[in-house]
């Protein structure tokens, strides 16, 4: 293999608005409210998402890019961004199904959805997500 | 009267997180959508609002202060934040029963629940109130 | 006329990035460095923008709204962003054609732009505009 | 009186980092732990203070200039800056002296030494200050 | 050992506003005042410093938390921030006894105070901490 | 080798604004739209860049600091932030000299500044660069 000169990480913002609860369908109202108290709220609360896209790769010599951001946009958008923003994380959004509707469950679903997508349509490799809920909360996945 | 020296402005930030849709009653489900778009999306969406609520008044003498912010913030938790946070702006708050559930109509009910009171409990006078929606969409309020 | 209920003003964030230099082509070029230093670098620099339009009226009783924020942001685009957006300012804006490409000259340009469209076709009042060049450089304007 | 044209404001951020309490040196110790709680910490408590400056002008068509942002940035920095920076606004600060260290009494006292050279030496007006104690908590003073 | 599914990171922002000067007591005033420049001011500065802890883990399937950030708030700010918080840390913070009140310092203090009890009453690993002291300075420790 | 003590990252951050535009010039203008966008357009645009530096290495146990962020913040700026701030990147950078302007080869570029002097005359190792183009696209780069 031949050298192919440094490598850097390349990282797109995208956002979405999103409501969602904190419920496990096979606990009762109590046991929900216990464990996550008005993060159980029955009609719902909502945030307004950050999600970091980090990729990996060289840099191509003819474009200076590592990849184009415009592509990995579009890329995220529409895997990922479409299905979730002005959603419902617990009722609308399919590659949520099944899955109790935290950032860390939603964070490695997200994963899911782009990893194989951007190695095969853009040729770099999917770093890392980071995932904030707030300015405070935070989950961030690295494939592990 | 006598002269009560300079007269400041002091902002306090709060947050909180809700779902909401926007949604009119009295509209079919194609109007709805056709006027809200994504907005409309029946099982909801949500933010992470800020609120800044600004107060005008001279400056007590004795304590250097135009207002005691942990008595502000106290005040609009109590009236306003704690009635939004992890809530469902149309379904769970009883101020905003009757009103679709916008940034315009939710700044203006926050000023009916908190002119009285900041006026009456702190002595000093509700000057404005500012809610981020996102960070691109903003709404104010000055009373008028 | 009657009563039309609470005036709100309503803001939407925009961003541009575009590339300037502070010239005055009266002036000589020692001149020019004198007044401006660095921004007078002949080969140019640049910003990313951000654009702050808020505007002001009552709230629509059907909506809920003050203005739809989408059309806003769609007359925004299309009368400003649109001609700045990755552009020189200095070179590529017929609406700064002969001024000094100042944020002070800027901003009251894209009220210009902006003060008649968004009147006749959103049917409310263009209450400001604030221009950040950089986190701690900003401009207002207010029509007067 | 000619028509100057737009008249725009122009707003400069500067930051400082100091220390101070809450202390009414005319209490006990009781009472102003009683009023000031964790803010009347003996040994002081900080913080990372940042103060946006606002004049008001019209624009000098020659220079596109309302006013230049270096010149008001070095007269803030050598009449108030450089007095707050790394100090104590209790014990280190001339202009401070006699006034309680609050962030109220800190904005007045500001204006009062930005006011005039202001207007004398850059040929504008102040409009007004903000002071950010923390990302929660600001004043403002508009000279009243 | 069994698959425990994902690892994740998750990370909480506390803050707190604190006093400190940088001196060195084995060193004279000027070798202070050469070595630490305004740092050094004798009645102290401050800043609003951030606090990012990170703890690393697998996904539990009943909660869909890695940590229930609710608790890690808790545990942080019952073992650090309520020593820090309008404190000073040159002297009235026991984890800081003995140790120069360099961020650098504080960020390894403050790890010593979080790795023990984060593993044994939360149940995951101490990731990381990053202490910003302002917006342009930051240090991060990971235990090395 | 004796036990050092603890290990710290410690960051700086500095701006800089420039005007640059993607343009290969060994392509047709057709090409360089095509693959480029407006990102080519040929009289420039720009932005208000964020870099971060940071460096890794035990703390001194005399100053407390792992690195004086005054001495790090006068290197970066004398060896990159004087040479870019203002300035167009592909006509007046030195080091920018023969490649194409993106933000990918930016970062490695500033690397190649950076590493040496950094270890040389502040004894402590570049560790990563953070390269921010605006608030949604960033670019890292750890000398790999």
């Amino acid at each position: 293999m031949t050298h192919q000169g440094p490598v850097v990480l390349v990282t797109r913002r995208e956002r979405f608005n999103a409501a969602h609860k904190m419920w496990n369908p096979k606990w009762s109202e109590e046991r929900n409210v216990e464990v996550y108290g008005k993060c159980a709220n029955p009609n719902w609360h909502g945030h307004n998402y950050q999600l970091f896209v980090t990729v990996k790769g060289p840099i191509n010599p003819s474009t200076g890019y590592c990849v184009d951001l415009k592509d990995l946009s579009k890329l995220v958008n529409e895997r990922v961004i479409d299905q979730l923003d002005h959603r419902n994380l617990n009722l609308d959004v399919p590659f949520m199904n099944g899955r109790l509707a935290s950032s860390e469950n939603l964070v490695v679903a997200i994963w899911e959805q782009l990893d194989g997508p951007i190695g095969q349509e853009l040729g770099v490799k999917l770093h890392g997500l980071k995932l904030y809920e707030s300015e405070n909360n935070m989950v961030e996945y690295f494939g592990e």
